[in-house]
């Protein structure tokens, strides 16, 4: 099983300039950017656990590389290469070309190279390692906040805990919203832009109120958060006040990025984040404290549901 | 479930002095030495197929990362950095500190730090990415054989396949050959000596004559073989002789390296691994062809019983 599935992903691996040796021996060779550091991050992904089951290989593919390049984008990095180790249940040829299907297109669009990984027998299971460079000293990180800074997120947070609402409801799930759920746009093109320019970022996979969380705790900060400010859509704007608070706050599987920048600066995120046309919000400020706070257009506390996302969609196998 | 455990698993990981940022924010930072490639191998281990489920915590952690140590000694490279993706079916602090142990024990005796990774939910399995250096062009590999060179190999080859045969028979395991199975020493020293002596190496994780077989392939080279040079044991001298040529030819889970060398480097290849404490015997020699052929001290070929070692011990859950 495993020489047979391990030529198909070498074949269709492709390189990139800096791969000295890819799939096929004990292990790659890569040559990192002079004056760069290496940026790792590594997830897994469980069936009926991280996915619904019945997802299908393509959107799987797709997935497991938009969750690391996510990662990546948080830490302002470049994706360079990436690692797959894949347990599937049978050998399943079809199952594996459609998988690498979505794998493969996200990552030409970032110019990631596979150069390794293995592929074995188990339960369907896929942890995927990224690898990504950033000028040393450059990179973005949690604990740089400071008291006064703008609060961004990018895009629309909630639309894939409203999708996996729907899902698990049983009503049909709205089509924009599934492939939000299912083939997340990881914002790699503003974590480069935001270079120099936010003071810290997190990617909010997590949830938005957790995550921004953990970039105060690592700060020492707290914040103030406009639930007025929260970006909607056409499929939110359906929901109620609470529910739709409920989702944008507390929602996970949003692979969107949350940062500071100072005031001075607002003009430069506008226009950096125009420039790679990614859409964005600035939803609060930094201050003394160390947690998040929402408030409503009124000046009134309002607390989420719940803190931070919790996976476990079905029981697992 | 996810940041209790991982907070455990910060909180014992150790510094390297490359590490700019280890666990903690959306991936790892990493400094790489200046003139060196980077090596990269990622294996994953599910239980009931590559290790038995009854196998201790503390066994699973130590295998976990010395079977990507081997990956990475098999290339000559000094391991650096590593990624831990674990995914439980439920979560044991108990379990995880045990594995945590053995894991980490290796690590301290190798100098790699574990920077990152996730923990999920889900049946038991744990993929690990392995991340060395070794300097730009001095990494050995598999297709620099050629015709005329001495093959060795580290170690005794088998034991960890007699360990499992003697499992898969019900009888009790012989306590050293367990070790061999469970705990196995990847041969990161010895790897490290023979940069700039091996011409082609590999580690034997899928049985000598299939992984030998690798490297013939990549090298466009064939090879003949002494059955009689094989290293013996105390525990294989007790099996009959066929038995023991299949276990030690066709076995697999020995991490063991097997490596070709000129024949005016032997002083050197013997000098350098006793330096290292490694035992090495030399078994074979480089001819052209495309496959090991195996030699009886008579010189009859002798084939081994079934190309390459399978997993897939138990049915998987």
């Amino acid at each position: 099983m495993e020489f047979a599935l391990i030529d198909r992903i070498r074949r269709r691996a492709a390189a990139r300039g800096d791969v000295v040796l890819g799939i096929g021996d004990d292990a790659a060779l890569l040559r990192p950017a002079a004056g760069c550091e290496l940026v790792a991050t590594c997830d897994t992904l469980n069936a009926g656990v991280h996915f619904p089951s019945e997802t299908v290989p393509f959107d799987l593919g797709w997935k497991t590389l938009a969750v690391s390049l996510s990662d990546l984008a948080a830490m302002g990095a470049e994706p360079a290469w990436c690692l797959l180790s894949l347990s599937l249940p049978q050998p399943d040829a079809a199952w594996l070309d459609a998988f690498l299907d979505g794998l493969l297109e996200l990552a030409v669009d970032h110019g990631i190279a596979l150069v390794g990984g293995d592929t074995t027998h188990g339960p369907l299971s896929i942890a995927l390692t990224a690898l990504g460079q950033v000028p040393a000293g450059a990179a973005l990180r949690r604990d740089g906040a400071c008291v006064g800074d703008d609060i961004w997120v990018t895009g629309v947070p909630g639309e894939a805990a409203q999708a996996l609402a729907q899902w698990r409801s049983g009503v049909p799930v709205d089509a924009t919203l599934r492939a939000r759920l299912d083939r997340p746009t990881p914002r790699v093109a503003a974590g480069l832009a935001l270079r120099g320019l936010a003071t810290a970022c997190i990617d909010v996979s997590d949830g938005l109120s957790a995550d921004l969380g953990h970039v105060l705790r690592a700060s020492g900060v707290g914040a103030t958060l406009a639930l007025e400010a929260l970006p909607c859509s056409a499929a939110l704007a359906l929901l109620g006040r609470d529910e739709r608070r409920a989702l944008q706050a507390g929602g996970g599987d949003d692979y969107e990025l949350c940062f500071t920048a100072p005031p001075a600066r607002r003009a430069d995120v506008l226009s950096r984040l125009a420039a790679c046309t990614t859409p964005v919000s600035r939803i609060g400020v930094v201050v003394a404290g160390d947690a998040p706070r929402w408030v409503d257009a009124e000046g009134r506390t309002w607390c989420p549901p719940r803190a931070g996302w919790q996976h476990f969609l079905e029981s697992p196998a």
